[in-house]
């Protein structure tokens, strides 16, 4: 079963939106054992959605449509469809009083255009949105299959998850398709690559190695595309090799990221751990607590954004901040340091850096960040690194790298 | 001049990385005049990548494509460029002296594979890759254009920026594009086009709207397509009846985040502000300090994620923490107000709730969030909100309704 993900908007084409629908449906539909081959986006206007639709039915067994389903005058899905499967539209009872309630709730009456998303191509599979207004539709047309669900990320998962997965789980084909994954930090994929170069040219052809490399990160899938037992047998050995080989590299396997691998050793250790951020504001923070559960072992952190509360609340001698200034190993040892008695916890990481565009000079450019680690048995690192990038990306490949910090800190490296 | 993106690479087809280049590509493609009318994406397979090469060919003038330009086996575009091409393949010395250089410093040699890289398809225009090894490259092919750059973000923003503007500002033909952004708070699409429908349904044919919803944010773009000076004129008049109709909805325009309007409010009064946050765990902080400059207006905060610290650092009395709880109204009053004090600054906002999978109960689901602000006239004001997402989007839409508070606090609503 060939899958086609086709994004339907011009928010998507002039990029003001990025498309992390086609890549959480992509993991999901792969989970069910149907990958996707292509992936199309066409903008909001009605031949273009229609050719389109044909391209990718031409091509693919099932095509699936995000976007357009709304109740704007960009919303044209529902037209494109009808156009395309040459039927006429109907009033669909329901998801026209779904529309009446909730400008009931407003204290409003729904205009024609209201009226006109409830109705929907004749021949549709109704997809309920408990989510919002626009339902989710499939079609069988010649044998294939068209789902159509709303653009609205949390409307399209919603969808997905009470009515899709059932759906496409009966249109499953072909073998089982395996997936492994290591995530790697600290290095970059063509030394990573060189360091499993044997492995990878005598893997047999149904295995295939993927690179995905991203600040700080290379993530090394193993696919192995065959549901033979001898095939699987090699496949988990050569993952076995590929484990020895890259060791000191992996910080987790498959969902263990590096933020999770953290919270597990923590959590073994039965320690709790704190942050003091200056340029990062934050998103050392938010990557370890965004994973459910890390409550367990984040006990919380200083946003020590100005000098004053480096002062406050850390213990950085303002004398420090004077001499060696706010980006020093000096002061982060003593943001470190400070912030692992100040929250009371077993371990804490810091990070004190310029992330741009301004406040750089000659000796401190912009992109320096120092980074330090302390915990309670009075073991203390620090350590510089120079970034290059956009202020954005400083602050992510910072706070990146603190953590793979921490991670080998803690691992006693 | 018809631009179409493709993107190379199985990461994209199977979800595990987001497509941002091709965002990134198509703001910055718009702005120079070239709108993308299509995108795909397709597997890193020679036959496939050559198959859509020339769809996209047939299609578009420019075809920009990203990925697969690295030294990993599953890097296959040369190879496929060449075979589309017609050409063979030759090599190129400053790109092998670049990945030679990169081994010496690891104190190795490279490998009969990474000579390969260095193998570039015959006619190429070689596009310099300042942050990496890979050049891009630009063919022009029976008159019209073909761009290929590195799928690592950096390196191909670095790429872009340094070489393909340049070049494809040569290439714009067809009317500027005009557009302009409201961006919009606190009210979701249907209201707000309910709201303007009049304008809308009245605007001529060349003047286009679109409502681009996210988490309680809705970006509404008008477009003019025409230099027609009459046209540009009846554009702007339409921008300025949208205006005065969402007035109150509007946090800003075009690049005015809700988070830079917030910023030029403070500057404006003169004061910091200031964060104190349980359960959105740093990503407030973050919101505010990703934007260049936050500093003038940003002091820090408290990442209260335990009950212990928000008695320590924001003066939460322990027995509302044990009668009332962590999450309730009685607690995030406390929070701002504590943050408004140890913080030393004029205004604070306060975050807590229950992000879920687990945590909550009968009384207090998952998604109960309260948020708190205060400032220094003793005004404050406490609201809760329930959410009914997943932990990752209850974290984010808990961190912009606490923004949106914030911004209404401070224009005295």
């Amino acid at each position: 079963m060939k899958t086609i993900l086709l994004t339907i908007g011009n928010e998507v084409l002039n990029g003001q939106v990025v498309d992390t629908n086609a890549a959480w449906l992509a993991q999901e539909l792969l989970a069910e054992g149907l990958p996707v081959v292509e992936k199309w986006s066409v903008a909001d206007e009605i031949p273009a959605i229609v050719e389109a639709l044909g391209h990718c039915l031409d091509k693919g067994d099932l095509v699936i449509t995000t976007g357009g389903l709304g109740p704007t005058q960009d919303d044209l899905t529902c037209e494109a469809l009808a156009v395309f499967l040459k039927v006429g539209r109907v009033f669909h009872a329901p998801t026209y009083e779904g529309i009446e309630q909730l400008f009931r709730k407003l204290g409003r009456l729904p205009s024609a255009s209201h009226l006109d998303q409830a109705r929907l191509p004749e021949g549709a599979g109704i997809l309920t949105n408990p989510a919002g207004t626009a339902p989710g539709m499939h079609f069988v047309h010649m044998g294939k299959h068209i789902i159509s669900m709303p653009g609205v990320p949390f409307e399209m998962k919603a969808i997905f998850n009470t009515q899709v997965r059932k759906l496409v789980q009966q249109y499953k084909t072909g073998p089982k398709r395996f997936s492994h994954t290591f995530n790697t930090v600290g290095e970059g994929e063509t030394l990573l690559e060189d360091l499993i170069h044997d492995i990878t040219a005598g893997a047999p052809s149904n295995i295939r190695f993927s690179f995905l490399p991203d600040l700080y990160r290379v993530r090394i899938r193993v696919d192995l595309d065959s549901e033979n037992p001898e095939d699987h047998a090699a496949w988990l050995d050569i993952i076995q090799q590929v484990r020895l080989k890259l060791h000191r590299y992996i910080a987790g396997e498959n969902e263990t990221t590096l933020e999770l691998a953290i919270g597990n050793i923590l959590r073994e250790k039965g320690w709790m751990m704190g942050t003091a951020e200056s340029c990062t504001g934050g998103m050392i923070g938010h990557m370890i607590t965004r994973n459910a559960g890390s409550s367990e072992y984040f006990k919380g952190g200083i946003l020590a954004y100005s000098n004053e509360l480096k002062s406050k609340f850390l213990e950085v001698d303002p004398l420090t901040l004077e001499k060696e200034g706010a980006v020093s190993e000096a002061t982060v040892r003593q943001m470190a340091a400070g912030a692992l008695d100040s929250l009371d916890v077993q371990v804490a990481v810091a990070v004190t850096g310029i992330a741009g565009p301004g406040g750089g000079s000659a000796e401190k450019p912009v992109g320096t960040v120092w980074i330090g680690v302390a915990d309670i048995h009075g073991r203390i690192l620090s350590k510089k690194i120079q970034l290059r990038r956009d202020r954005l990306l400083n602050i992510q490949a910072a706070s990146t790298m603190a953590l793979i910090l921490l991670h080998r800190f803690l691992l006693g490296e």
